[in-house]
């Protein structure tokens, strides 16, 4: 069983800004998300793109703008659950709740910030009749790690950015790389395209379009795919399929959980602590509605700082806290670490 | 008559990222600041010093926050009346705002949204008789431009940051510096502190101290000061005395308007808008209080940016306006330029 303060689901910008002011607090975090890496839609969707309306950064690729984040919370040495959706949210006897995830992780905390965005990210699935008893036994839709890859023959299927950048990626390391697409043309990022083009041309990824890849074979673990191609069918030895056609965000286990759900978000008192109908439940961010919500990352910072404050109240129950500026408080880590601005002298010229 | 907009009262650091957002919305607007500069507290008073707390931002001196969001707003090309403090508020016939400064500088806008932070910046004066009387005439409490001061002889009195610096500063400019402090301490970054000590002991700054200056001569212009050191008074000529003895904030004329005014700030509808108590006024940032306040740099971010949908609403009555990313849509700005992310590309691999 995991223990933290506050329990946060969902690592995307809100989540991750939550674990710094909860740190201001003296509050520990554990953040859990179904991706297998932090920073939610701005990682998974976006991250070489850049975004100009962050406070400040006249332009932040979405990428960097994580890797900012994740330096920043460093010192409160917040827990991960990656790879793992929350599935179910449950009261202890002593008022505390504990949220199990699909794979039976459990974790205990006081307050629960939900910082899910659209929901989590589910892998869109090709329409392959037997492909859930291959999933795991080689076919996966997310590549989490690629060291998994290392000597294999893999076939990936797709024509976007996670298909074109993976079967590069991968090409130093599978033994043999296919990338599979319904169509001639690709689509993604320009250099990515010519690199694939590249690659192909030197033989180091075997190209087959437009086709689709129509059936798996296998005992227990996969060990080829059936591919058509204008009409023919033919075999393909291969000890990895990876579909990447993909993510949809799904609300999905947090639609049971007893919260009131207004347009395919999480109603949230925004005119105090954006707590949800449930005490001790917040949500920030994306998945969160009020009147004048907005979809934006600069909103989710603000109401992780402004909850924070009222889960502090809920944790310490009539402590009165005094807010002091970072500046002049400096910023003092779990690990020790202590940032602290260059203090005044008092000294007399002579 | 400047006519805009949005009329922001205040430029620090909330009012700059307004226009920001209201540029987005294609709204213009103009800024009116008491202070020579633009960057509010963040520039005024701590400008060298570390923040620890703006999302993505490990660390950012307070100075650099504020060139970055110059930055980012210049694109849409924002109004300044700086050093004039906005003094009175009067509705026009036609149902817009007319603001007029202490220097009486008129302004028109539909809407107004006052970023005044803690107050406009007053300086604070030294008890000597007739001060006023020499006001503008060779006594400055700020320092707006520093060219006023070339081959002039300077008396600086002070003996913090401002007082160090600018004494610093002027030994460039100036035919003489003095500067007088009524103890033998300073106080202040150690470097600045250190560089008038090795400037006094190269006869570049006269340094008296503890001394007081009590009086000012001159006929219409200053022409010396009266110092006391240690019971004994005498005369010192110089062209200009500049008492450095720091800024307060005062709510000052806002406090006249007609708004809603509790604990020295200014009450808003913080469950939708930030809208005052008068239709079209709205109070952002430091200088309004809501259940929950925290004065906060990244909560003003936060207020402006619901703020301007709302000032949308009432400048375009019933035209729908729909959000659009950043990341997706650009940045175009009223200068012709235009900021986008790197498209993908369809294209075919053979
Ligand atoms: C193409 C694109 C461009 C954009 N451009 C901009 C822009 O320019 N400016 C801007 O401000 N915003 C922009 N956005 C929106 C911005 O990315 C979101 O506002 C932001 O990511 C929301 O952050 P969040 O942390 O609330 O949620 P998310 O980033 O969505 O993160 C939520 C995380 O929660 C996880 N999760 C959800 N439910 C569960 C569960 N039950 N168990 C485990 N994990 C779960 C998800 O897997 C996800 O990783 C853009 C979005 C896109 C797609
Ligand atoms: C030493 C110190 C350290 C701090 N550290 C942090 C920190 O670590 N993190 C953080 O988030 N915040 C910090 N703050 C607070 C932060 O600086 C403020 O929250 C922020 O400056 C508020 O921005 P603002 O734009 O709302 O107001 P301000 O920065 O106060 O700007 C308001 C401006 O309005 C002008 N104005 C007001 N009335 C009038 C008028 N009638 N006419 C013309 N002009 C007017 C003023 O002159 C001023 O320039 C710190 C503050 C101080 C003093």
């Amino acid at each position: 069983m995991i223990k933290t303060d506050i329990l946060i689901i969902g690592a995307g910008p809100t989540g991750l800004f939550t674990v710094f002011e909860a740190g201001l607090l003296k509050l520990r975090c554990h953040l859990i998300d179904a991706l297998p890496q932090p920073g939610g839609q701005c990682a998974e969707i976006y991250p070489k793109k850049p975004i100009y309306d962050i406070p400040a950064f006249p332009e932040v690729l979405a990428g960097d703008l994580v890797d900012n984040l994740m330096k920043q919370i460093e010192p409160f040495q917040p827990g991960f659950t990656l790879g793992e959706r929350a599935e179910t949210i449950d009261k202890d006897e002593d008022g505390q709740f504990i949220v199990t995830t699909n794979k039976g992780t459990q974790h205990k905390a006081p307050v629960i910030a939900i910082a899910g965005g659209l929901g989590s990210f589910e892998p869109r699935k090709p329409p392959i009749a037997n492909i859930a008893d291959f999933e795991d036994k080689g076919v996966e839709y997310v590549i989490r790690d690629p060291e998994v890859y290392r000597n294999k023959n893999v076939v990936i299927a797709g024509g976007g950015d996670s298909a074109l950048d993976w079967s590069i990626f991968l090409t130093d390391v599978a033994a043999s790389v296919t990338l599979i697409h319904r169509r001639n043309e690709f689509r993604g990022a320009l250099d990515s395209v010519e690199k694939v083009q590249e690659l192909k041309d030197a033989g180091k990824i075997k190209l087959i379009t437009p086709a689709e890849v129509i059936g798996l074979k296998g005992d227990g673990h996969i060990s080829g795919v059936t591919v058509k191609r204008s009409g023919e069918e033919f075999d393909l030895e291969c000890d990895h399929f990876v579909p990447l056609f993909g993510l949809a965000p799904k609300l999905g286990p947090m639609a049971n959980w007893g919260l009131e759900i207004e347009k395919n978000a999480i109603k949230v008192d925004n005119s105090l602590d954006y707590q949800t109908n449930i005490p001790g439940i917040y949500a920030i961010g994306d998945i969160n509605t009020y009147p004048g919500k907005l979809k934006l990352i600069l909103c989710g910072f603000h109401e992780a700082t402004l909850m924070c404050q009222s889960a502090y109240q809920r944790i310490h129950p009539g402590k009165r806290y005094v807010m002091k500026y970072t500046t002049v408080g400096g910023v003092e880590g779990f690990d020790g670490s202590k940032k602290e601005a260059p203090k005044a002298v008092v000294k007399a010229i002579n």
